[in-house]
Protein backbone atom coordinates (compact mmCIF):
# COMPACT_ATOMS: atom_id res chain seq x y z
CA UNK A 1 0.00 0.00 0.00
CA UNK A 2 1.23 3.39 -1.30
CA UNK A 3 2.27 5.94 1.61
CA UNK A 4 -0.40 8.52 1.20
CA UNK A 5 -3.27 5.90 0.79
CA UNK A 6 -2.31 4.37 4.19
CA UNK A 7 -2.27 8.10 5.56
CA UNK A 8 -5.16 9.02 3.87
CA UNK A 9 -7.46 5.80 4.89
CA UNK A 10 -5.88 6.62 9.06
CA UNK A 11 -6.80 10.39 8.51
CA UNK A 12 -10.36 9.53 7.58
CA UNK A 13 -10.76 6.60 10.01
CA UNK A 14 -10.11 9.03 12.98
CA UNK A 15 -11.36 11.87 11.33
CA UNK A 16 -8.35 13.57 12.24
CA UNK A 17 -5.45 15.34 10.17
CA UNK A 18 -3.45 15.84 13.42
CA UNK A 19 0.21 14.00 13.85
CA UNK A 20 1.56 13.07 17.49
CA UNK A 21 4.99 13.93 17.96
CA UNK A 22 6.77 10.93 20.34
CA UNK A 23 9.07 13.19 21.25
CA UNK A 24 9.01 12.05 24.93
CA UNK A 25 11.80 14.50 27.23
CA UNK A 26 12.92 11.60 29.65
CA UNK A 27 13.68 14.02 32.74
CA UNK A 28 9.84 14.36 32.44
CA UNK A 29 8.32 10.71 33.07
CA UNK A 30 5.41 10.92 35.46
CA UNK A 31 6.71 9.12 38.52
CA UNK A 32 6.80 5.16 37.79
CA UNK A 33 6.78 5.52 34.47
CA UNK A 34 9.63 3.97 32.14
CA UNK A 35 9.99 5.52 29.09
CA UNK A 36 8.22 2.92 26.97
CA UNK A 37 5.79 2.51 29.34
CA UNK A 38 4.80 6.25 28.74
CA UNK A 39 4.94 5.90 24.97
CA UNK A 40 2.76 2.55 25.17
CA UNK A 41 0.40 4.75 26.99
CA UNK A 42 0.31 7.53 24.90
CA UNK A 43 -0.18 5.32 22.02
CA UNK A 44 -2.78 3.55 23.35
CA UNK A 45 -4.68 6.82 24.80
CA UNK A 46 -4.52 8.63 21.47
CA UNK A 47 -4.78 6.06 18.76
CA UNK A 48 -7.97 7.14 17.32
CA UNK A 49 -7.53 10.62 17.38
CA UNK A 50 -4.65 10.72 14.83
CA UNK A 51 -3.79 10.40 11.12
CA UNK A 52 -0.13 9.45 11.92
CA UNK A 53 2.43 9.27 15.18
CA UNK A 54 5.77 11.46 14.51
CA UNK A 55 8.82 9.94 16.49
CA UNK A 56 11.88 11.65 16.75
CA UNK A 57 14.95 9.45 16.55
CA UNK A 58 17.14 12.11 18.49
CA UNK A 59 15.85 11.85 21.60
CA UNK A 60 15.89 7.93 21.83
CA UNK A 61 19.80 8.37 20.15
CA UNK A 62 20.68 10.96 23.06
CA UNK A 63 20.12 7.19 26.00
CA UNK A 64 22.42 5.38 23.91
CA UNK A 65 21.94 1.33 23.53
CA UNK A 66 18.95 1.12 25.94
CA UNK A 67 17.05 4.43 23.81
CA UNK A 68 17.80 2.00 20.11
CA UNK A 69 15.89 -0.62 22.20
CA UNK A 70 13.01 1.84 23.20
CA UNK A 71 12.51 3.39 19.83
CA UNK A 72 12.26 0.20 18.20
CA UNK A 73 9.41 -1.35 20.90
CA UNK A 74 7.62 2.08 20.51
CA UNK A 75 7.30 2.00 17.04
CA UNK A 76 6.28 -1.49 17.18
CA UNK A 77 3.56 -0.38 19.54
CA UNK A 78 2.01 1.48 17.33
CA UNK A 79 -1.23 0.22 15.34
CA UNK A 80 -0.58 -1.42 12.13
CA UNK A 81 -3.10 1.03 10.14
CA UNK A 82 -1.75 4.22 11.28
CA UNK A 83 1.41 5.46 9.65
CA UNK A 84 4.72 6.12 11.69
CA UNK A 85 6.68 8.83 10.79
CA UNK A 86 10.53 8.33 11.46
CA UNK A 87 11.76 12.15 11.91
CA UNK A 88 15.09 11.64 11.13
CA UNK A 89 16.25 14.19 9.12
CA UNK A 90 18.89 12.09 7.60
CA UNK A 91 20.55 12.80 3.97
CA UNK A 92 24.30 11.16 2.66
CA UNK A 93 26.02 10.05 -0.17
CA UNK A 94 24.03 7.50 -2.13
CA UNK A 95 25.26 4.09 -0.66
CA UNK A 96 25.28 5.86 3.42
CA UNK A 97 21.48 7.42 2.58
CA UNK A 98 21.42 3.49 1.48
CA UNK A 99 22.16 2.56 4.97
CA UNK A 100 20.28 4.92 6.76
CA UNK A 101 17.18 4.28 4.64
CA UNK A 102 17.35 0.53 5.37
CA UNK A 103 17.67 1.31 8.85
CA UNK A 104 14.41 3.31 9.06
CA UNK A 105 12.59 1.42 7.03
CA UNK A 106 14.04 -1.86 6.97
CA UNK A 107 14.72 -2.64 10.73
CA UNK A 108 12.51 -0.09 12.41
CA UNK A 109 9.72 -0.17 10.37
CA UNK A 110 8.70 3.14 9.54
CA UNK A 111 6.63 4.23 7.03
CA UNK A 112 7.48 7.60 6.45
CA UNK A 113 10.79 9.93 6.98
CA UNK A 114 11.77 13.30 6.95
CA UNK A 115 15.19 13.73 5.02
CA UNK A 116 17.66 17.07 4.56
CA UNK A 117 17.82 18.08 0.63
CA UNK A 118 20.94 19.80 0.87
CA UNK A 119 22.81 16.88 -0.83
CA UNK A 120 20.74 17.00 -3.88
CA UNK A 121 19.29 13.98 -5.65
CA UNK A 122 21.70 11.02 -5.44
CA UNK A 123 21.36 11.74 -1.43
CA UNK A 124 17.20 11.07 -1.43
CA UNK A 125 17.22 8.71 -4.14
CA UNK A 126 17.86 5.42 -1.45
CA UNK A 127 15.09 6.82 0.11
CA UNK A 128 12.48 7.14 -2.28
CA UNK A 129 13.59 3.53 -4.03
CA UNK A 130 11.39 2.38 -1.64
CA UNK A 131 8.60 3.20 -3.31
CA UNK A 132 5.49 2.55 -0.99
CA UNK A 133 7.08 5.28 1.85
CA UNK A 134 6.93 8.27 2.12
CA UNK A 135 9.80 10.67 2.29
CA UNK A 136 9.35 14.41 3.48
CA UNK A 137 11.99 16.86 2.40
CA UNK A 138 12.76 19.84 4.45
CA UNK A 139 11.81 22.53 2.59
CA UNK A 140 10.60 25.76 5.09
CA UNK A 141 11.26 24.73 8.49
CA UNK A 142 9.47 26.05 11.61
CA UNK A 143 12.58 27.33 13.28
CA UNK A 144 13.51 30.38 13.43
CA UNK A 145 16.98 30.00 11.77
CA UNK A 146 15.40 28.34 8.71
CA UNK A 147 15.37 32.61 7.13
CA UNK A 148 19.52 31.86 6.93
CA UNK A 149 19.87 29.73 3.86
CA UNK A 150 16.15 28.47 3.19
CA UNK A 151 14.74 32.56 2.38
CA UNK A 152 17.88 33.17 0.35
CA UNK A 153 16.67 34.59 -3.55
CA UNK A 154 18.41 32.46 -5.84
CA UNK A 155 18.44 32.13 -9.67
CA UNK A 156 17.54 28.95 -11.47
CA UNK A 157 15.78 28.30 -15.11
CA UNK A 158 12.55 29.01 -13.58
CA UNK A 159 13.09 32.44 -12.50
CA UNK A 160 14.00 33.80 -9.52
CA UNK A 161 12.61 32.11 -5.89
CA UNK A 162 13.93 31.59 -2.37
CA UNK A 163 15.74 28.40 -1.90
CA UNK A 164 12.80 26.52 -0.41
CA UNK A 165 10.76 27.08 -3.40
CA UNK A 166 13.29 25.43 -5.85
CA UNK A 167 13.66 22.55 -2.94
CA UNK A 168 9.46 21.95 -3.71
CA UNK A 169 10.08 22.24 -7.82
CA UNK A 170 12.58 19.97 -6.97
CA UNK A 171 11.04 17.51 -5.48
CA UNK A 172 7.80 17.69 -7.54
CA UNK A 173 10.14 16.86 -10.40
CA UNK A 174 11.48 13.38 -8.78
CA UNK A 175 8.37 12.49 -7.22
CA UNK A 176 8.15 10.03 -10.15
CA UNK A 177 7.00 7.45 -7.14
CA UNK A 178 4.00 9.56 -6.25
CA UNK A 179 5.91 9.59 -2.38
CA UNK A 180 7.32 12.56 -1.46
CA UNK A 181 5.90 15.06 0.56
CA UNK A 182 7.10 18.59 2.18
CA UNK A 183 7.84 19.69 5.62
CA UNK A 184 6.87 23.00 6.20
CA UNK A 185 6.26 24.80 9.09
CA UNK A 186 2.97 26.12 10.61
CA UNK A 187 5.35 29.28 12.24
CA UNK A 188 5.26 30.47 8.60
CA UNK A 189 1.62 30.00 6.95
CA UNK A 190 2.07 32.81 3.95
CA UNK A 191 4.84 30.42 2.89
CA UNK A 192 2.72 27.68 3.58
CA UNK A 193 -0.08 28.53 1.58
CA UNK A 194 2.35 29.44 -1.02
CA UNK A 195 3.65 26.18 -1.18
CA UNK A 196 0.12 24.60 -1.39
CA UNK A 197 -0.72 26.54 -4.26
CA UNK A 198 2.31 25.38 -6.90
CA UNK A 199 2.00 22.00 -5.34
CA UNK A 200 -1.69 21.16 -4.99
CA UNK A 201 -1.18 17.14 -4.24
CA UNK A 202 1.82 17.19 -1.89
CA UNK A 203 1.28 15.87 0.94
CA UNK A 204 2.65 18.67 4.20
CA UNK A 205 3.95 17.53 7.17
CA UNK A 206 3.53 20.86 9.76
CA UNK A 207 5.50 21.13 13.04
CA UNK A 208 5.24 24.22 14.60
CA UNK A 209 2.14 24.62 16.73
CA UNK A 210 2.03 25.59 20.15
CA UNK A 211 4.95 26.48 21.87
CA UNK A 212 7.24 26.91 18.88
CA UNK A 213 4.17 30.09 18.13
CA UNK A 214 2.53 28.84 14.65
CA UNK A 215 -1.33 29.26 14.94
CA UNK A 216 -3.30 26.33 14.33
CA UNK A 217 -5.83 27.91 12.81
CA UNK A 218 -4.22 29.82 10.40
CA UNK A 219 -1.49 26.73 9.43
CA UNK A 220 -4.55 24.27 8.94
CA UNK A 221 -6.41 26.25 6.19
CA UNK A 222 -2.88 27.41 4.50
CA UNK A 223 -2.30 23.84 3.82
CA UNK A 224 -4.85 21.28 3.67
CA UNK A 225 -5.68 20.32 -0.57
CA UNK A 226 -8.97 21.07 -2.62
CA UNK A 227 -10.23 17.75 -0.40
CA UNK A 228 -9.41 19.08 2.87
CA UNK A 229 -6.68 16.86 3.47
CA UNK A 230 -3.09 16.53 2.68
CA UNK A 231 -1.84 18.22 5.50
CA UNK A 232 -0.07 16.43 8.70
CA UNK A 233 -0.29 18.75 11.69
CA UNK A 234 2.46 18.01 14.19
CA UNK A 235 2.17 18.62 17.72
CA UNK A 236 4.34 17.27 20.94
CA UNK A 237 4.90 18.59 23.95
CA UNK A 238 1.17 20.08 24.18
CA UNK A 239 0.14 16.81 23.94
CA UNK A 240 2.37 14.20 25.37
CA UNK A 241 3.69 16.29 28.50
CA UNK A 242 -0.15 17.75 29.14
CA UNK A 243 0.48 16.11 32.15
CA UNK A 244 3.32 15.62 34.44
CA UNK A 245 1.60 12.98 36.90
CA UNK A 246 -0.14 9.87 36.80
CA UNK A 247 -3.16 11.24 34.54
CA UNK A 248 -0.76 11.75 31.66
CA UNK A 249 -2.65 9.69 29.48
CA UNK A 250 -5.94 10.74 30.08
CA UNK A 251 -4.75 14.52 29.48
CA UNK A 252 -2.55 13.58 26.23
CA UNK A 253 -6.00 12.47 24.61
CA UNK A 254 -8.00 15.43 26.19
CA UNK A 255 -5.29 17.55 24.56
CA UNK A 256 -4.84 15.45 21.15
CA UNK A 257 -9.09 15.27 20.85
CA UNK A 258 -9.07 19.30 21.32
CA UNK A 259 -6.40 19.92 18.82
CA UNK A 260 -8.05 17.66 16.64
CA UNK A 261 -11.42 19.36 16.69
CA UNK A 262 -9.98 22.65 16.45
CA UNK A 263 -8.23 21.72 13.17
CA UNK A 264 -11.98 20.15 11.83
CA UNK A 265 -13.20 23.20 12.78
CA UNK A 266 -10.49 25.19 10.42
CA UNK A 267 -10.85 22.47 7.73
CA UNK A 268 -14.59 23.39 7.62
CA UNK A 269 -13.94 27.27 7.33
CA UNK A 270 -11.62 27.02 4.36
CA UNK B 1 41.92 21.19 24.37
CA UNK B 2 40.51 22.49 21.41
CA UNK B 3 39.32 20.23 18.66
CA UNK B 4 41.84 22.12 16.00
CA UNK B 5 45.16 21.73 18.51
CA UNK B 6 43.88 18.06 19.35
CA UNK B 7 43.68 17.88 15.24
CA UNK B 8 47.03 19.77 14.75
CA UNK B 9 48.99 17.68 17.56
CA UNK B 10 47.93 14.07 15.64
CA UNK B 11 48.36 15.68 12.20
CA UNK B 12 52.16 16.57 13.48
CA UNK B 13 53.07 13.48 15.53
CA UNK B 14 51.95 11.24 12.56
CA UNK B 15 53.11 13.71 10.03
CA UNK B 16 49.61 12.76 8.05
CA UNK B 17 46.83 14.93 6.72
CA UNK B 18 45.00 11.36 6.05
CA UNK B 19 41.52 10.46 7.61
CA UNK B 20 40.34 6.76 7.95
CA UNK B 21 37.12 6.70 7.32
CA UNK B 22 35.87 3.18 9.20
CA UNK B 23 32.13 2.79 7.12
CA UNK B 24 32.67 -1.22 7.12
CA UNK B 25 30.52 -3.12 4.98
CA UNK B 26 29.31 -5.87 6.81
CA UNK B 27 28.61 -8.31 4.04
CA UNK B 28 32.54 -7.72 3.04
CA UNK B 29 34.09 -8.78 6.73
CA UNK B 30 37.05 -11.44 6.01
CA UNK B 31 36.51 -15.11 6.83
CA UNK B 32 35.71 -15.21 10.44
CA UNK B 33 35.98 -11.67 11.36
CA UNK B 34 33.19 -9.90 13.46
CA UNK B 35 32.60 -6.17 12.32
CA UNK B 36 33.94 -5.06 15.98
CA UNK B 37 37.54 -7.67 15.64
CA UNK B 38 37.77 -5.77 12.26
CA UNK B 39 37.00 -2.34 13.14
CA UNK B 40 39.81 -3.09 16.21
CA UNK B 41 42.35 -4.32 13.77
CA UNK B 42 42.36 -1.37 11.04
CA UNK B 43 42.56 1.05 13.74
CA UNK B 44 45.58 -1.02 15.28
CA UNK B 45 46.89 -1.26 12.09
CA UNK B 46 46.46 2.63 10.89
CA UNK B 47 46.52 4.38 13.99
CA UNK B 48 50.27 5.99 13.22
CA UNK B 49 49.19 6.98 9.89
CA UNK B 50 46.41 8.85 10.62
CA UNK B 51 44.98 12.46 11.88
CA UNK B 52 41.41 11.44 12.50
CA UNK B 53 39.00 8.42 12.06
CA UNK B 54 35.77 9.43 10.72
CA UNK B 55 33.18 7.06 11.67
CA UNK B 56 30.10 7.12 9.30
CA UNK B 57 27.00 6.31 11.67
CA UNK B 58 24.59 5.18 8.94
CA UNK B 59 26.47 1.92 8.46
CA UNK B 60 26.09 1.05 12.46
CA UNK B 61 22.63 2.05 12.23
CA UNK B 62 21.61 -0.01 9.76
CA UNK B 63 22.68 -2.97 12.06
CA UNK B 64 19.97 -2.16 14.44
CA UNK B 65 20.61 -2.53 17.92
CA UNK B 66 23.81 -4.14 17.78
CA UNK B 67 25.24 -1.96 15.87
CA UNK B 68 24.63 0.91 18.37
CA UNK B 69 26.75 -1.52 20.42
CA UNK B 70 29.65 -2.24 18.20
CA UNK B 71 29.66 1.79 17.23
CA UNK B 72 30.34 2.39 20.25
CA UNK B 73 32.93 -0.11 21.01
CA UNK B 74 34.93 1.10 17.89
CA UNK B 75 34.67 4.59 19.05
CA UNK B 76 36.59 3.40 22.39
CA UNK B 77 39.14 1.61 20.67
CA UNK B 78 40.47 4.90 18.67
CA UNK B 79 43.38 6.08 20.83
CA UNK B 80 43.04 8.86 22.87
CA UNK B 81 45.10 11.49 20.92
CA UNK B 82 43.14 10.91 17.60
CA UNK B 83 40.53 12.65 16.85
CA UNK B 84 37.24 10.69 16.40
CA UNK B 85 34.79 12.19 13.69
CA UNK B 86 31.39 11.48 13.21
CA UNK B 87 30.07 11.36 10.15
CA UNK B 88 26.41 12.14 11.29
CA UNK B 89 25.44 14.83 8.94
CA UNK B 90 22.46 15.84 11.73
CA UNK B 91 20.81 19.18 11.73
CA UNK B 92 17.39 19.78 13.25
CA UNK B 93 15.52 22.64 15.71
CA UNK B 94 17.22 23.75 18.91
CA UNK B 95 15.77 21.30 21.44
CA UNK B 96 16.68 18.55 19.01
CA UNK B 97 20.09 19.04 18.16
CA UNK B 98 20.47 19.47 21.38
CA UNK B 99 19.73 15.89 21.99
CA UNK B 100 21.80 14.83 18.64
CA UNK B 101 24.62 16.86 20.01
CA UNK B 102 24.37 14.43 23.38
CA UNK B 103 24.14 11.33 21.62
CA UNK B 104 27.60 12.03 19.43
CA UNK B 105 29.51 14.25 22.08
CA UNK B 106 28.04 13.31 25.26
CA UNK B 107 27.15 9.80 24.95
CA UNK B 108 29.84 8.36 22.01
CA UNK B 109 32.34 10.96 23.02
CA UNK B 110 33.22 11.58 19.29
CA UNK B 111 35.38 15.20 19.20
CA UNK B 112 33.91 16.33 16.02
CA UNK B 113 30.63 15.91 14.04
CA UNK B 114 29.22 16.53 10.78
CA UNK B 115 26.29 18.51 10.20
CA UNK B 116 23.71 20.18 7.59
CA UNK B 117 23.10 23.69 7.51
CA UNK B 118 19.57 23.87 5.55
CA UNK B 119 17.68 24.92 8.81
CA UNK B 120 20.23 27.71 9.64
CA UNK B 121 21.95 29.35 12.67
CA UNK B 122 20.09 27.38 15.98
CA UNK B 123 19.99 24.31 14.42
CA UNK B 124 23.84 24.10 14.56
CA UNK B 125 24.10 26.29 18.20
CA UNK B 126 23.43 23.11 20.07
CA UNK B 127 26.71 21.51 18.59
CA UNK B 128 29.19 24.81 18.52
CA UNK B 129 28.09 25.32 22.28
CA UNK B 130 30.40 22.45 22.52
CA UNK B 131 33.22 24.44 22.29
CA UNK B 132 36.47 21.59 22.35
CA UNK B 133 34.33 20.04 19.84
CA UNK B 134 34.51 20.21 15.77
CA UNK B 135 31.80 20.89 13.73
CA UNK B 136 31.91 20.20 10.27
CA UNK B 137 29.44 22.37 7.91
CA UNK B 138 28.36 20.74 4.58
CA UNK B 139 29.85 23.23 2.03
CA UNK B 140 30.48 21.72 -1.34
CA UNK B 141 29.65 17.78 -0.97
CA UNK B 142 31.47 15.18 -3.13
CA UNK B 143 28.09 13.69 -5.02
CA UNK B 144 27.15 14.45 -8.15
CA UNK B 145 23.73 15.79 -6.41
CA UNK B 146 25.04 18.60 -4.81
CA UNK B 147 24.93 20.51 -8.07
CA UNK B 148 21.32 20.33 -7.24
CA UNK B 149 20.99 22.93 -4.80
CA UNK B 150 24.36 23.94 -3.66
CA UNK B 151 25.58 25.49 -6.83
CA UNK B 152 22.56 27.93 -7.56
CA UNK B 153 23.28 31.30 -7.13
CA UNK B 154 21.92 33.46 -4.31
CA UNK B 155 21.71 36.85 -3.31
CA UNK B 156 22.18 38.32 -0.30
CA UNK B 157 23.97 41.40 1.19
CA UNK B 158 27.17 40.29 -0.13
CA UNK B 159 26.39 39.72 -3.62
CA UNK B 160 25.84 36.88 -5.74
CA UNK B 161 26.95 33.87 -5.19
CA UNK B 162 26.53 30.00 -5.13
CA UNK B 163 25.08 28.61 -2.32
CA UNK B 164 27.65 26.77 -0.96
CA UNK B 165 29.93 29.61 0.01
CA UNK B 166 27.16 31.43 1.02
CA UNK B 167 27.14 28.67 3.52
CA UNK B 168 30.66 28.94 4.30
CA UNK B 169 31.01 32.80 4.77
CA UNK B 170 27.54 32.24 7.32
CA UNK B 171 30.14 29.47 9.14
CA UNK B 172 32.74 31.64 9.03
CA UNK B 173 30.43 34.63 10.84
CA UNK B 174 29.53 31.86 13.34
CA UNK B 175 32.57 30.65 14.57
CA UNK B 176 33.30 32.86 17.51
CA UNK B 177 34.33 29.50 19.45
CA UNK B 178 36.97 28.51 16.49
CA UNK B 179 35.22 25.27 16.04
CA UNK B 180 33.82 25.07 13.08
CA UNK B 181 34.65 23.35 9.65
CA UNK B 182 33.78 22.58 6.26
CA UNK B 183 32.88 19.67 4.21
CA UNK B 184 34.24 20.22 0.47
CA UNK B 185 34.30 17.07 -2.15
CA UNK B 186 37.69 16.38 -3.34
CA UNK B 187 35.57 16.02 -6.89
CA UNK B 188 35.48 19.53 -7.59
CA UNK B 189 39.24 21.43 -6.93
CA UNK B 190 38.30 24.42 -7.90
CA UNK B 191 36.02 25.06 -5.28
CA UNK B 192 38.31 23.53 -3.10
CA UNK B 193 40.68 26.52 -4.05
CA UNK B 194 37.98 29.02 -3.31
CA UNK B 195 36.95 27.91 -0.22
CA UNK B 196 40.49 28.08 1.08
CA UNK B 197 41.38 31.42 -0.47
CA UNK B 198 38.15 32.67 1.17
CA UNK B 199 37.89 30.68 4.54
CA UNK B 200 42.27 30.35 5.03
CA UNK B 201 42.12 29.18 8.08
CA UNK B 202 38.66 26.64 8.45
CA UNK B 203 39.91 22.72 8.96
CA UNK B 204 38.47 21.19 6.06
CA UNK B 205 37.09 17.89 5.55
CA UNK B 206 37.69 16.31 2.26
CA UNK B 207 35.69 13.35 1.55
CA UNK B 208 35.68 11.72 -2.21
CA UNK B 209 39.18 10.28 -3.07
CA UNK B 210 39.24 6.76 -4.28
CA UNK B 211 35.86 5.19 -6.10
CA UNK B 212 34.25 8.54 -5.67
CA UNK B 213 36.42 10.39 -8.88
CA UNK B 214 38.66 13.14 -7.05
CA UNK B 215 42.54 13.50 -7.74
CA UNK B 216 43.82 12.87 -4.70
CA UNK B 217 47.27 15.26 -5.46
CA UNK B 218 44.76 18.40 -6.87
CA UNK B 219 42.70 18.36 -3.53
CA UNK B 220 45.40 18.58 -1.23
CA UNK B 221 47.09 21.13 -2.98
CA UNK B 222 43.73 23.22 -3.64
CA UNK B 223 43.33 22.39 0.12
CA UNK B 224 46.17 22.91 2.61
CA UNK B 225 46.30 26.04 4.56
CA UNK B 226 49.41 28.04 4.21
CA UNK B 227 51.37 26.10 7.07
CA UNK B 228 50.47 23.01 4.76
CA UNK B 229 47.69 21.90 7.14
CA UNK B 230 44.06 22.36 7.62
CA UNK B 231 43.35 19.45 5.17
CA UNK B 232 41.66 16.19 6.31
CA UNK B 233 41.66 13.99 4.16
CA UNK B 234 39.17 10.79 3.87
CA UNK B 235 39.51 7.42 2.33
CA UNK B 236 37.49 4.83 3.75
CA UNK B 237 36.76 1.68 1.04
CA UNK B 238 40.08 2.23 -0.56
CA UNK B 239 41.92 1.32 2.80
CA UNK B 240 39.91 -0.54 5.15
CA UNK B 241 38.90 -3.27 2.04
CA UNK B 242 41.96 -3.11 0.55
CA UNK B 243 41.87 -6.95 0.91
CA UNK B 244 38.80 -9.06 1.79
CA UNK B 245 40.96 -11.80 3.18
CA UNK B 246 42.48 -12.41 6.49
CA UNK B 247 45.65 -10.23 5.90
CA UNK B 248 43.27 -7.33 5.59
CA UNK B 249 44.47 -4.90 8.61
CA UNK B 250 48.22 -5.25 6.98
CA UNK B 251 46.72 -4.39 3.26
CA UNK B 252 45.02 -1.66 4.96
CA UNK B 253 47.62 -0.55 6.83
CA UNK B 254 50.18 -0.97 3.20
CA UNK B 255 47.32 1.10 1.71
CA UNK B 256 47.01 3.98 4.37
CA UNK B 257 51.15 4.20 4.36
CA UNK B 258 50.43 4.56 0.66
CA UNK B 259 47.94 7.99 0.49
CA UNK B 260 49.70 9.45 3.29
CA UNK B 261 52.65 9.06 1.49
CA UNK B 262 50.72 10.75 -1.63
CA UNK B 263 49.52 13.60 0.37
CA UNK B 264 52.75 14.27 1.83
CA UNK B 265 54.73 14.48 -1.75
CA UNK B 266 51.69 16.69 -2.95
CA UNK B 267 51.68 19.01 0.46
CA UNK B 268 55.44 19.92 -0.31
CA UNK B 269 54.38 20.73 -3.87
CA UNK B 270 52.47 24.10 -3.06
Amino acid sequence: MKFIDKLNAAARNNNSLLCVGLDPDPSQMPPGASLLDFNKQIIEATKDTVCAYKINLAFFEAMGDEGYKTLNLTRQHIPADIPAIADAKRGDIGNTSKAYAKAVFDNLGFDAVTVHPYMGFDSLAPFLDYSNRGVFILCRTSNPGSADFQNLLCLGSEGQMPLYRFVACKAQEWNWHGNIGLVVGATYPEELKEIRKAHPDMPLLIPGIGPQGGDLGLAVMASINHRGEGAIINSSRQIIHASFDADFASKAREAAVNIKDEINRHRCLV
